[in-house]
């Protein structure tokens, strides 16, 4: 299979691309490295450095002997993305390549319109390159979680049979999104849907959960094959977060209530997920939406998770409750589906003291490069100053 | 009452912004005249040459008395946006200054990508602006009703009670327009719903049918004031095409088996539903929605309609259905709710034969001006090659 990966550079694009490659698929990365400039404007990095991209390519090669094709580019860019699709002529498009960030988008109007006009755009400009040059690959399109909301009712996978009035019709799941960002992954699906409705495009929609870990099979393999760690109030995601805060021996900053229930996932699911996706290709014209996590938490529960797996390993941690600079509800009914991944096969790393433990001694073996400032919230959703 | 008119070139703008003119309310009128330059790109024009707003806002003066101020400049330019807002301070927005027609955003990437980012940028820059100089301002911001596409249950005004699986809860009413015009209006209302909540902005969103008629009060003080008629496959609606069509003495087109059913609205009742949503603002917070229209008809009953009516002044017209080009249900279901503007009082102008009579003799003064080689569609929804 021949797998291209948009957004290579990132969290999940790295341990992805190494993933395909190790199991023999030909894979091209592509990256225009625009995280790694947010990260320089704002003076936040990961927990440890890491090395180029064109450098990880050629360790990879070293070390697993295996070749990933690399190009520089942004999706915004038409001819860029036209480009590569006539090139590598894809069966399989992950794209991950959208600024990724909801504190970021809340960080007034440029970077909102930023946020929405990357994302948007450049995912336009790759569904009119998928018609194109390759009306039959598969697009593995990651969503979120955070375009249903918290409705008070159950969250099905992408579509919803609404009874009404004595009528009935499935139709799109009603969005109810939180920030900027949100909203942009949101009108992504419904230009989505129109374009396998339009053109037979075949795609997955993949509404992930918030994900956590540190490790997969394949960046265990070398220090220098490592995926980008963050544990800041921009890119960070909350255990992770938690994990850091833990380590570096600071109070686990639970925004508001703490009643906020998301789902949840390892990194090493989200990259079988993937990988299910790729191999279960959607049918032409079809727009599938899964829900992408394993499990459900609330804030509270991880804090209590955090602290447990921290005291096991003789770390004392508190838990500090802050003013929630976020607009959502701390206190609510959250019952989403996740049961079509599972059909076609996942088999989840659940979440355990254990895994936490794990996720704690890894950062403890860096924990000298934890910067404690750049952790702190510095972006409220209703009280920034528009630049 | 300060109004200020987005868009106020066009079909809908001018005629808007004569009328609070004319009711003493302070006017300012903006655009930056992007639907001229796209007639220019394609060859097509209105019926009747329309002068330019400068001239027009003179002659308004000269005729009725009254000063409507003037800003030139597009809404995807941050600055202009904070500057007309500052500066102006109005009470009321009311926004319409975004590209309009659906079959432009089918004609290939450029101009998909230009209709999103021109209407869903634009708007963005305008909230932002909202927020920080007129954040107690009412927006009356023109969506319309192709954002629900055409499901098989009743549609409801912007939200739907669900009922699903024993619980309850009110929802964005779920979207499935059909082209990127149209999704340009669905991302727009999921950022206008999310900028209420967020900064407590109060918004109008009205969801408007298909508009028809050549006339309002204002515009028959003048030849000169008249506002832009559109007959052609880009900017025409459909009722305004077979009018056209019945003085020209060429068939009447109708896309495919004709089936199709929309809510429809005379030009004037878009001025009187504009005018009640005004001098009704919605409360802070709040994102209302309106569906604007007063009756539904299929293509097949606008034919039906305007034949007969042509009939009765000597007019023999024929119909001819030709390949859809569009992607839509031909059969379908169709019970669009709207009553809310009724409640507040509005008063409809319903399509009759007289009306219809009065469209073609308006038509006719102009006839020798009609270019029927505007009229037939060329863009193909799923033909169309990708510039």
């Amino acid at each position: 299979m021949r797998v291209l990966i948009l957004g290579a550079d990132g969290y999940l694009g790295w341990p992805t691309a190494m993933h395909f490659s190790a199991r023999g698929d030909d894979v091209m990365v592509v990256d225009n490295f625009v995280k790694r400039r947010i990260e320089l404007e704002d003076g936040i990095e990961p927990l440890q450095p890491i090395p180029t991209l064109h450098r990880r390519r050629v360790l990879w090669q070293e070390v697993e002997g295996r070749t990933l094709q690399l190009r520089v580019g942004d999706l915004t860019n038409h001819r860029f993305v036209y480009e590569t699709l006539s090139m590598f002529k894809p069966d399989t498009i992950v794209h991950y390549a959208e600024q990724p960030s909801a504190p970021y988008s809340m960080q007034g109007r440029e970077r909102a319109v930023f946020t929405q006009q990357n994302n948007v755009i450049g995912h336009l400009n790759l569904l009119f390159g998928m018609r194109k040059y390759t009306p039959k690959a598969h697009l593995v399109k990651l969503g979120t979680m955070g375009e249903y909301g918290t409705p008070n009712i159950d969250i099905e996978e992408g579509y919803i049979t609404i009874k009404h009035k004595g009528r009935e019709d499935t139709l799109p799941f009603p969005k109810t999104p939180g920030s900027f960002y949100h909203l942009s992954k949101v009108h992504d699906s419904h230009n989505l849907l129109f374009a396998c409705r339009l053109w037979g495009l075949r795609a997955t929609d993949l509404n992930q959960g918030v994900v956590y870990g540190i490790e997969t099979d394949q960046t265990a393999l070398h220090p220098d094959l490592r995926t980008s760690f963050h544990y800041d109030h921009v890119f960070g995601t909350v255990l992770n977060r938690f994990c850091a805060q833990a380590v570096a021996g600071v109070p686990l900053t639970v925004y508001g209530k703490g009643g906020q229930t998301r789902g949840f996932l390892n990194i090493r699911d989200t990259i079988q997920c993937v990988d299910i996706a790729a191999r279960n290709p959607a049918a032409p014209g079809e727009c599938r939406v899964f829900n992408q996590f394993t499990e459900t938490f609330s804030i509270n529960d991880l804090a209590a998770l955090t602290q447990k797996a921290a005291a096991k390993i003789g770390l004392k941690v508190e838990v500090a409750h802050i003013d929630n600079p976020r607009l959502e509800a701390e206190d609510h009914y959250y019952n989403p589906k996740h049961s079509k991944l599972t059909e076609l096969g996942l088999r989840s790393h659940l979440l355990s003291d254990v895994l936490v433990e794990e996720m704690l001694h890894a950062i403890q073996r860096a924990s000298h490069q934890i910067r404690k400032e750049i952790i702190e919230p510095t972006v409220s959703w209703t009280g920034q100053a528009t630049p």
